[in-house]
């Protein structure tokens, strides 16, 4: 369980204390300030702060004077307009600060969107907890067989018994070590930036991170989709549900023009054409690789 | 005057209608919140929305569950420390939302500074209003004879005389001959995207401008500085306002170690040193250059 | 005609003189280095230096510690799977320095494009040369009337000519008057940064610009795409054709998979697997807006 | 030792063909390049690129058509003014690629400097090499009791030897493991994604660095600072080296100007001028904290 009674007394204390603003208020996203969203066995997500909704993003495209809204329809057909034809500034002038827990090898793959602030609980500071990510059963994975980079079936029985156990077993010697080492009773104590380095990179780390909508939306694009690992989409998942509480029409275009899109290459897009007018096009006479087929495959005919 | 009846109008239903929220609230900005701050003649800053306030710097910083601070005295002795020492991260969790109005060559040293959103009002899509920047006659300056980037005293007379009523009459001029060619009585009409290059770069634009507070500050520092252009310092000088009222921690940070700091090079550090334990320095035992001694009699000397 | 005999002989002595270098080079580009490519009436596109070749794109794909090249073959299908497949820290591994000249207005869309490296011609510093833009008659075009934000046909006859004469007559005007504003002979001269507020911005400025590869395709896919206005759209067409000489097969790959591909919405993809199953689907079974289905018939029926 | 004899028979390679080019060529890098220069125990820095060199800096802050140099006394003095004067752009026009080992830890610190182009060795896609960093007797220093956020003296005796054994032991030990539940013999091998989350941050990594000048002095000055942590420190350090060979009159004014420079805050100056005329300043009528109290005789007596 990722919080503590004090912790969720300082959530609740927060959440009783409303407070007069002039600003644009998402009501949707008020209702997430604070709570902590469970992912994994001990992460979160948890709201900090936000500026702007749906009608912001119009209010910019406009660079009105008032709120910029006609009406909520009018508003809704122009947010569309811009995610479709790739407007990205408007989108930009919403931003979200998140407050997350996650294991360090997340943060690794989650620190390369450089477009972003990031705050994180400094190693070198101050002392780790001891928190780590272990797997649930089915989420222990073998080496997919058809992808180097993915993960196939479960591991079963045996195997999976013996994995589970050099886990749980190396993270606990990991974090005993680690006190012992910088322990201070009868000996010096190792610096903490030092032993930290002991330390495998499956320890939960934290951190703020404040990114616009238009970025947060990229990063949502690449990390909810199913290529990316399973531990960085599930927060991604999680960020996908506070998103659509937010800003509902973004999200919801941000739905059909990106996450359920498709990018057809000049030779996929020529194939279709050619298949409309009912020719039998192969992959031979595609002017596509074996590969690009396969994917144009996919492209026509998932139902 | 910058503003229409109806431009107030929409102000003044912002302003009256305060609604709950969650979030850290600053009352000093609050009291700002879409007012229209006079620039030059014609131009204005208006906060749109800001997200954070002193405390949340702090709480960043200390990648808090809750509100993160200890005591006031403690937040103010934590952001002091944070800015004298570099630590830019956590200012980077506050943000301002602006309206400005202001003249386009102006809006063109202003875009220099990169890590900013930006959403201009469209002179492809939208007609141009008749507004330009004419200077008032204490700073219709001439030409700086000691510095090629600057300017020197007020013209006087004749001169003074001449310059302005060239400014106003090519202004009023290029706008009839903007709306004659993109006038379509009578006539196709030239587009707008091809009329608006005959207008000259003292005609007032707009636009939606976000950023953080660290990105922020380092305009302030630059553009609010002696050696700024004057009509964009006016625009910082505002700015440092409104800022002074929404952090004002931070923003007292920022006077003593960024505005009112200087750098000595390592040269002057030791000449510095030198003179502090008693030794006449000259230029020539000083190894600066000559223009270099002259910036070190600045730092030493200017009481 | 764009540059002066002193400057065409500056870049004949640097085209020159050829120096060793252990880095890798690409003999497509060092045929352009230095060499002006005209744009527009006044303007020009010109390289001034580079980093990396298609070889280099592999190398940081895969980190190597040598050329990281398997062979020719190998190379360009890894490049067409990384361009694909949305991987672009590869393609920000080779960087492309540009000396640029162009009207005002087309800089001030450029810099919009914020990812990456610009230094400017200062009009606070120097005096503007008299050169400006003035539309060949082709270009001299009607506002749209089906897109608020576009051109129709050229202007005919007597509309055209005054539309020429007054952009001719109103540049020379200004110009003369900016040089009369700062004139010091028989008096002070109005400082450099004030006089150049009088030009238009059809005038015409410079800027070294620095880009990597994969922000500089982001570039050009938005910039020499058909809605992007003409006078920018042939300075990415120059371009273009310079970076298909540099990295022959990133360039292939750009072509295939950004600039000739399509993005459809959910809603496209569905009505296209329903089309191809023989269903004939019409706007109002389509759940596409009347705008989004127009656009659906421009990506299914273009020849 | 971190190459392997087929590493540097590839290097080798790439030395032994010197290649003509039209490009600025800097004497000094060429030497470097490919090079592997040996920091920590397993670590590296290598250059695989650059562009540009001092001369290069003047030419883009000139906006040239030629060379831009006037002479070389001349690019020297401007050099120093851009740097004292915070004119950073032109620095931005150089730009260096590297090929970096460094262990996981050191890694997490550096990536906070976002403005750079990274290619990291993927463990999800590669399998990691048993190379860990093991900290030299001199570095294994305990907690500072005075900076919660530093090293003081290195162990002695028996704890540093305990030490030392949990650090070898258990890296081994995490390797060992990290192969025991890939392996595929006689079983189907846990993903790579997931396997290398048991891996210590003491494991080496590796990755491309790209990154202009400007962006990469500020590295420097955060990273060869004496409060950087000493693991990172010697990077920078290394780093240092190469740039003042690459560059020499641009690290030289770094060196004055950034490096050995000291900002003096608002109450800073102002005591440094009234002991300058003399006055015995105190603590008490200096207007600052005990602790920039400090740090304020650091600046001014360090001999």
């Amino acid at each position: 369980m990722p919080l503590s009674p004090e912790q969720q007394a300082e959530i609740d204390t927060l959440r009783a204390a409303p407070q007069p603003t002039l600003r644009a208020v998402s009501p949707g996203l008020e209702a997430h300030l604070y709570t902590a969203h469970q992912v994994l066995d001990h992460g979160f997500v948890r709201v900090i702060d936000y500026m702007g909704d749906d009608a912001a993003i119009c209010q910019a495209a406009r660079v009105s004077y008032g709120k910029g809204t006609k009406s909520v329809q009018n508003d809704e057909g122009l947010i569309r307009y811009l995610m479709r034809h790739w407007h990205s500034t408007p989108f930009e002038m919403c931003e979200l600060k998140l407050h997350v827990k996650l294991p360090v090898f997340v943060a690794r793959q989650w620190i390369r969107h450089r477009t972003a602030n990031v705050n994180e609980y400094s190693a070198r500071y101050s002392i780790m907890d001891r928190e780590f990510y272990i797997p649930a059963p089915e989420q222990m994975a073998a080496q997919s067989v058809v992808n180097n980079q993915g993960r196939g079936e479960a591991l079963q029985g045996e195997e999976a018994a013996r994995v589970l156990e050099i886990l749980k077993t190396d993270s606990m010697r990991a974090y005993d070590h680690y006190e012992e080492m910088i322990g201070q009773d009868g000996q010096q104590g190792l610096a903490r930036e030092l032993a930290r380095m002991n330390l495998p990179t499956n320890i939960y780390t934290q951190w703020y991170w404040k990114v616009d909508l238009h970025n947060l939306f990229h990063f949502l694009r690449l990390r909810a989709d199913a290529h990316a690992q399973y531990e960085i989409r599930v927060y991604a998942d999680a960020i996908c549900n506070i998103v659509a509480d937010w800003v509902p029409f973004a999200y919801k275009a941000f739905e059909d023009y990106r996450l359920g899109s498709v990018t057809m290459s000049a030779q996929m897009v020529d194939c279709m054409r050619r298949m409309l007018k009912g020719e039998a096009v192969t992959q031979e006479s595609s002017g596509m690789s074996a590969r690009e087929w396969r994917e144009f495959q996919d492209v026509i005919e998932k139902s």
